[in-house]
């Protein structure tokens, strides 16, 4: 641990934003709702996702089944306004913490994350925490 | 969004866990503090790291960077121990819900989020939200 933090100081104390992707371009985006902490879903964003994220304050991100820019919300109008852009240690993670307009869910539901996985493999219905 | 729906209603409303790996077996993970709501971290995790956080109740991964199976805290002391994990719509990603001993960062901070992005390119402390 010691000598990865050493390696990676640059990026980790660094206050300039250098996001390292994926060998696809792409790098994982938490979306977090502002108050209540929740988890609303996790998607994908390259730069220009990022970029427009940052400069409408709307949140974009990549959608790979689609193979394009996904404008969260232009069809749907479940949109989210984006109070806050976080980044983790070494720079390829981020948190979009959000205004959540309507379902974030594409099957209507607030969250993505409505089942728990218990011991057995199986999924239930995931209690408010 | 419907057509996608409709062609993954199984993966949405199973009761069966069905994890959905990438191409090199491994699904991101956030790691998120009951009680707070705060997302610690994301990190990777393959079908064994699953099975172990399940049966063990301390939250195991796969570290990239290593290339193998990540007992998070085994040489820190800085184990997670996990209250729930939870699945999203498609299966593709989990939450660890975990009490967190010592710091999740390998930097030593509490959270690997404590920089925000601003809208200039630049990185600041970020304030608790």
């Amino acid at each position: 641990m010691t000598s990865t933090g050493r390696r990676n100081a640059t990026i980790e104390e660094t206050s300039t934003f250098t996001p390292r992707f994926n060998e696809a371009g792409l790098l994982p985006v938490v979306t977090q709702e502002v108050g209540t902490g929740r988890v609303l879903m996790v998607a994908w964003a390259n730069r220009e996702a990022i970029d427009l994220t940052l400069s409408t304050g709307e949140a974009h991100y990549w959608s790979r089944s689609r193979g394009e820019l996904w404008h969260k919300g232009a069809t749907s109008g479940h949109t989210q306004k984006v109070r806050r852009v976080l980044t983790d240690c070494d720079q390829d993670t981020l948190i979009y913490e959000v205004e959540q307009k309507g379902a974030a869910c594409h099957t209507g539901r607030e969250t993505c994350f409505y089942r728990e996985v218990t011991q057995d493999g199986r999924l239930s219905a995931a209690k408010s925490s």
